[in-house]
């Protein structure tokens, strides 16, 4: 089979296995903001052409193709759910030689009710399946908008997001902050340790945000330093407000250079993490598949 | 005397008697962001021009004009701080014909020694003085950062600042947050309540933000109630972080708008206010100019 992440900047899919072995792969810079409405299933066929040349006739897409803005909507999933369950609320979209389908996104409702909703980072969560012991699990997927999600026995219970992506991306371009911050600068870790003492200090994230201004203006806080800085208040903050009560560990799965952020956060906060690779995914779209083949052979 | 309060957008000035009465105001669209450097002069001189051609000889400033990018530099005065203090503290420009000062902002640091700056509020706080009752009080004076000020027996005693404004402005603008939020649409009490409600639940302002893009995705948020619901999400988040323990009354001295919002996000929290007009820098300005000519007559 053929998995495919399609997210709103990229793009990258997988030739799978009968085992869920990577058998090949390929990415592009073809996320769908890129791609014009009507020709998703001509860009998906120039992309994984020969692997639909040497047979294989599945293809399993997860992510923001199955957005509004995307290929077609694929209605999201209310918590629990499981492989099985995604399996069972596929979207098929038209595709000429292979049957083709969107996994939707999950759904959940935090203890207040307020919706949450998740696009993507679902397909990667069921690709740690394997790696997780038994009982209740903690996985947090960073992104612009991370999510923290709790898993029992291959069930995602209920999931949290935050918004601290885009707000560390909004608040160091767009506000008095990016006049004194050097976006080049490369990442400093003792003024991230710094943000993250800051965030359990009192008066607040928007407190902590000016007292930013307020270093810079005073010598106290180097341009090179203030990216790095920002982003240790912010994913404290973002520690400190969603840690489950007694968590002790943490599974990241995502990106490279904010996975070694997470864990420095939870380890500043007593937890240890597992770093599980992005292509995590390739292993949840397995997952989906195999429940999928189940469903369609009964 | 002449005073005036020169922002970084607008211009006020108030020619004032003897006693403090207002006898004259003026306001212009003349921000520092406008006035060429070298040129801080004329344009004073052009704005209260008549107020010296009938015998003022004293000009006060207060404001940006006083910051690095204004007419001089009048270095920050630290707390604890009154009339007297920044009288001693004025910073003189050239005028010809007059005398001419700087009122100098102040500064402080909060508790964990992270430094804090104001400049022109503190020249609306002393002129609240002779309305405050003795002992403790503490000021909020909003703004694209607001202010909380703690004064006792007409000394600033310490101060504390909030991003909250220009928090509310980028992210009603430059996130994925504007794409369902109507800025022309009237205030929305109802929806700005549920914000403040929203604020005292657990997740963090982080998650209340990506909830807030959750409820418009699901259809639980009209687009014309988005910025009142922001707004009082943020505000709730910054009075709980910020309100002093056992704090049952706050003065408020600003602008219209916000004064009855920050007014309801007390009320919330179980505060009483009194609102003054933000006519009260002329007062301030006054009761520096008092403490000038003590100065200078001795």
């Amino acid at each position: 089979m053929i998995g495919v992440d399609w997210g709103t900047s990229s793009f990258r899919a997988w030739r799978l296995g009968a085992d869920g072995g990577i058998l090949d792969r390929v990415s592009a810079p073809r996320g769908i903001l890129t791609v014009e409405a009507g020709t998703f299933e001509a860009v998906l066929r120039e992309l994984v052409g020969p692997w639909l040349q040497a047979g294989e006739d599945t293809i399993l897409v997860c992510g923001m193709a199955g957005s509004r803005q995307g290929w077609k909507e694929a209605a999201y999933l209310p918590c629990p759910a499981d492989a099985a369950g995604l399996a069972r609320a596929l979207t098929p979209v038209d595709f000429a030689g292979a049957r083709c389908f969107l996994i939707p996104g999950l759904s959940a409702r935090d203890e207040q009710g307020v919706p949450e909703v998740m696009r993507g980072e679902e397909t990667k969560i069921l690709g740690l399946l394997d790696r997780l012991p038994p009982g209740r699990n903690v996985i947090l997927s960073p992104g612009s908008h991370s999510k923290w999600a709790i898993v029992q026995d291959g069930t995602v219970l209920s999931f949290l997001s935050q918004f601290t992506g885009e707000a560390f991306a909004v608040l160091s371009t767009h506000t008095i902050l990016a006049r004194t911050l050097d976006k080049s600068a490369p990442m400093d870790w003792a003024a991230y340790d710094e943000g993250l003492v800051r965030a359990r200090q009192p008066g607040g994230l928007l407190h902590h945000l000016f007292g930013m201004r307020a270093r810079g203006l005073f010598g106290e806080l180097a341009d090179a330093s203030a990216a790095s800085y920002l982003s240790g208040i912010l994913l404290g903050h973002e520690v400190a407000a969603t840690l489950p009560e007694g968590t002790s560990h943490v599974f990241l799965v995502g990106d490279g250079g904010m996975m070694a952020r997470y864990a420095r956060a939870l380890a500043h906060a007593g937890v240890t993490t597992t770093e599980v690779p992005e292509e995590a995914a390739a292993t949840g779209l397995w997952h989906i598949g195999q429940s999928l083949g189940l469903e369609t052979t009964r």
